[in-house]
């Protein structure tokens, strides 16, 4: 039937007889191993208070950047879609009427991941077994509403029957951490952790600098008045996220540019933070100073640093400043590993202590820069291809270009780096497909055997996540 | 037979069966459509005269830089291939000798999209059944040259045969359209139409500037003696073109770079210019302004904008200035979109009356800048593989890296961009066939459904050209 | 049986049958032929002296720089590996743990050209049938020990046995070529020729370089007491190298910037060189002007000139002290050739008499920047995909993204770059078949016919190299 919702066994699969036969069976292996989601930007206020999800929009569509970038790309405004505009204007607040759109131009995904990803969320989280049209949304809206009412549906009994052995977060540097304490003491067995992301307080050219920088005083219990005062609070900080089951901290930066400051120099450039006297230049190169000090605290406490670089945020000025950040407006820019990282790696990359997960934006620099890094510098690990990138087509390429020069032994497996809860499966369900599709295809080319085959897509799948962020 | 020259139902198509077989069934819906050519460079003359072509050498080899580019950097001559020196210096004046020539060094094209369309518009245009080689050429020769003295191997008529629905020409800004009227005036029902390209204008640092603004303020009917004038005709020159049909501008710029300039900064930059004085570092602020300038009037009158940067004209000096432009001297460099489009896409690239479509010859910008450029602003679409990528593999490149950010709708349909008038239909079928397999793969492996496909097929083939370009 | 070490006759082909079919029978046409190797690191040493060769640690492991990186980039230290520290500290000295060390971690390797290349050593040149393993480290080792004192294992055996017609060695400019004449002297009537790499006496900002310019001097018999004369003794050791059989020169650089120096400029240079007083600046200009030079002199000696840019040597300093260079930690930068080279090839790209042969690191210049440039100027030729790239996948990215718009022509064959004598039939062999599969798939595409094919692959196998180097 034309309208059936069908997840065909073999998707994504090559074709090819041999090829689709091999990924079938390496898939099998890592199918229904656990997952495990060292990095990701569910809230953990949703499985702290186990509370139902409202509807699918407020599920599925409002909190996607991918589907509200490609939805506005194609000239459907943002307010028809509920998203609040800063300036209080009125915006679509029929939930019905944004499912309704979204199904409208649900063919704008075909043959993309959000178009994966939902028909496997769909399919396999709701049961849904029709084809989202213009025509099924009504029915479809109500069945998911239906199924969210039910006890099964809550976010915790989801985690549980996604087989999700850990979940990490992301979570400012002032957080209090709050909602991960309290899933602590609810009792519940749920592994959920916090990742500590100190960006906000680094940027000191940003308006809302100075705001982020109190708030890390608040939570460090001093102001932070000096240089080594706000060194410490980072450390401090990173102690306390420890504790609560961190193993990972977060950096994403425009460029990856490290650099050593004097003490006198970064002090001085704190103090003109301060003073609210820091230019976009000034930044750069706190930040790049800054990502050295995180690598030197990893050594210390060792949590694995990750950097992610290359998004230009907020592209789009007007549409920032009416809809806020990660609305779907930021763009790639090229980005320089080789020379960038050297002081940084030159410092710390062969200190066995030191776990750096680079990820990109820019394909171009996988084979050129990233593979040779990491098939070099023992501390250097490959984070699995990112955002943009993270697709069926996204995931070939990366495998292609990095694994013949650093192995799959430095890429640290895959993680679904997602605010959508629901997707998690799809996601890694995905990953696990197109990395068996990359082995099944090595095995037809007679270039690994099938034994080593299945040892690699485990790995791939479920060992070196938990390998690499000591999980 | 060795010699026979075919044309494989399935060429281009993957070998996979099931791949094939999608894809097979996709080209078929596509293979018969009318032909949109919303950008090239076929000479209109040649329609508004309707005379006959002269002969294979000057029809086929001589104006197509593809083929002298490839047989020069083999070491052949271009004076041996009857190609007019600017210092007059005498060249081969004998056609079949040029000819006898290109067919010796036919191998060359083995493989290339040259050899591709060459075979494909001697079989299907010309109904050659022998393989060109150095023994038939001269047979091959006599053979064309006979077609072409016929009626039905009038310009005119062959326009009918290839079925065209609309032919779109590059003109200069100061072109009279002559050619054009005489079309529209013949009552010839062929839809031929200008696209308005003000390059020649726009670059103040060269030498023939003054001649092209003279030409222009002719035109114009004023001369231009400030900028404010400039800018006058220019939209009266937009005006003109669209009415003789014209739906859109096309601009050629090293770097895509755009910048607001200050009406003060603009008049010093024009008189500068008008002196004789600019610089290079002038002219590039200048045609960073001008491209606001047109954003700005397509708001206005609503003509589609076309950007194709990255080709560092006339590489090769001493060739270029023995030989003249467009002979295949001409060799791309890096782009970067993100941040040069930046101050035109945050002016315009919310608004819908305007349409921006960007080419590249960087295919890392493909994944990287481009489809998220196109994923995110109304305004923006992805031009089809340009000039070196036009071709098999570079259609399958860039499917492969735009399709799951910017999917399909965000992408302008074909456009063939050829001088090479009976070349046509083969540029256009190797893009469906390419299209098709694309899809056909996806269908084979289960990602998208043969129905979806089908639309999808469609569209790339005819209806995103129609629409794009407002046709 | 799950330890047996098989090389499968298919290995590396597309599973696709069609395509297979084809491969596999252009592949049966070019395996035989004789091995042309017209740029390589063997120490002509080994085949002057040809004694046996050690055992297989000092053999293979030790002086292999992807073996080391992997490792080192796993956590082993090139200690235990055995390689030798500047300062003098202990390192082990049991080859058989060093061969036990690398077997343990072999499996980092499934899946890289390193695993290729080695199981097609052990398998076809010592006749290894089991699988390196932990268990079997021990006797394989034994195995190739005993295989190595037989005469059948000397390096000219081998050298024939490999069906070498001629090998290419790298050395200095101040060279004695003591060893290549030794070759020639012994009546031995394998054919062993150098190649001219004057790199170390243009980087006038090292440390080493007054060492450098002083055996030049000592070479050339004359103090180099200035630019004139360092240029001439350029001449007169490229008419040597030319006397003892060299065809080519070598060029390693950061960048392939070209630019010409007025006399005064690079006698300025070159005096602040003997005064010690060279910036990175300074070198990165002379350089340029001697690769000009160095151009310059092949149009009238007619040595092949090749530049391989875009490797950041020595990029982790520690190591570097500790290890010295080739260790493997190297890593690529991004290059930009149509710029930088526009001055060398608008002097002398042009010429019939100059061939260069390109080389690069960054993969996003073979269809941006490489084919174009091979595809218009006559002297230029596209080296095979180097280093990192010289790989399954890598050769694949290679023609799919050169051949379009430079077609085969203009590139230079195969070459294997290698320090690793008995590891260059395996190469070959990879490239033989990468090429196979390539033109096997354009054939069950039905692009290219058989026996075009046939012509092709043969080219590229062995054709190409003797074309392009003059052998």
């Amino acid at each position: 039937m034309a309208d059936a919702l069908v997840l065909h066994e073999d998707r994504c699969f090559d074709p090819d007889p041999a090829t689709r036969r091999a990924a079938r069976s390496l898939y099998e292996e890592t199918r229904h191993l656990p997952i495990v989601a060292p990095h990701g930007h569910v809230d953990p206020r949703v499985l702290a208070e186990n509370a139902p999800f409202a509807e699918p929009a407020a599920l599925i569509v409002q909190p996607d950047h991918y589907i509200l970038r490609m939805l506005y790309a194609r000239g459907v405004p943002l307010e028809a879609l509920g998203i609040p505009r800063r300036d209080g204007q009125p915006v679509e607040s029929d939930p019905r009427k944004v499912w309704q759109l979204f199904a409208e131009h649900y063919f704008l995904f075909r043959g993309t991941p959000t178009g994966a990803w939902l028909e496997h969320e769909l399919h396999e989280v709701f049961g849904i077994r029709r084809r989202l049209t213009e025509e099924t949304a009504g029915p479809i809206y109500d069945e998911i509403v239906e199924k969210l009412g039910s006890p099964e549906f809550r976010p915790r009994a989801l985690f549980e029957r996604f087989n999700i052995e850990v979940l990490a977060t992301t979570d400012k540097a002032s957080d209090t951490l709050d909602w991960h304490r309290a899933i602590r003491d609810s009792g519940w067995r749920g592994k959920v952790i916090p990742c500590f992301r100190p960006d906000a307080v680094f940027k000191i050219a940003a308006p809302g600098w100075p705001a982020e920088l109190d708030a890390l005083g608040r939570e460090h219990g001093a102001p932070l008045v000096d240089y080594a005062e706000f060194v410490r609070a980072l450390e401090d900080r990173r102690t306390f996220f420890k504790r609560l089951g961190a193993t990972a901290t977060d950096h994403a930066v425009l460029e990856p540019y490290t650099t050593w400051l004097s003490p006198d120099d970064a002090e001085v450039l704190f103090q003109q933070a301060r003073q609210g006297e820091s230019s976009r230049a000034d930044e750069r190169r706190f930040e790049a100073h800054l990502l050295m000090e995180m690598a030197r605290m990893s050594l210390e406490d060792g949590l694995v640093m990750q950097i992610h670089p290359g998004a230009f945020r907020d592209h789009n000025r007007s549409f920032s400043e009416q809809f806020g950040p990660d609305r779907g407006g930021d763009i790639p820019v090229a980005t320089e590993f080789t020379r960038n990282l050297r002081p940084l790696l030159n410092a710390y990359g062969n200190d066995p202590r030191l776990t750096l997960v680079l990820f990109t934006l820019d394909e171009s620099t996988y084979s050129r820069e990233l593979a040779p890094l990491a098939g070099h510098y023992p501390a250097v690990r490959l984070g699995p291809p990112w955002w943009f990138h993270d697709s069926m087509l996204g995931m070939m390429r990366f495998r292609e270009r990095t694994t013949e020069t650093a192995g799959i032994y430095k890429t640290a497996g895959f993680n679904d780096d997602t605010r959508a809860f629901c997707s998690i499966p799809a996601r890694h369900d995905l990953a696990r497909r197109m990395d068996a599709n990359f082995f099944g295809d090595l095995v037809a080319r007679h270039v690994i055997e099938m034994d080593d085959a299945r040892r690699m897509a485990r790995a791939l799948a479920y060992d070196l996540a938990k390998e690499t962020y000591k999980l």
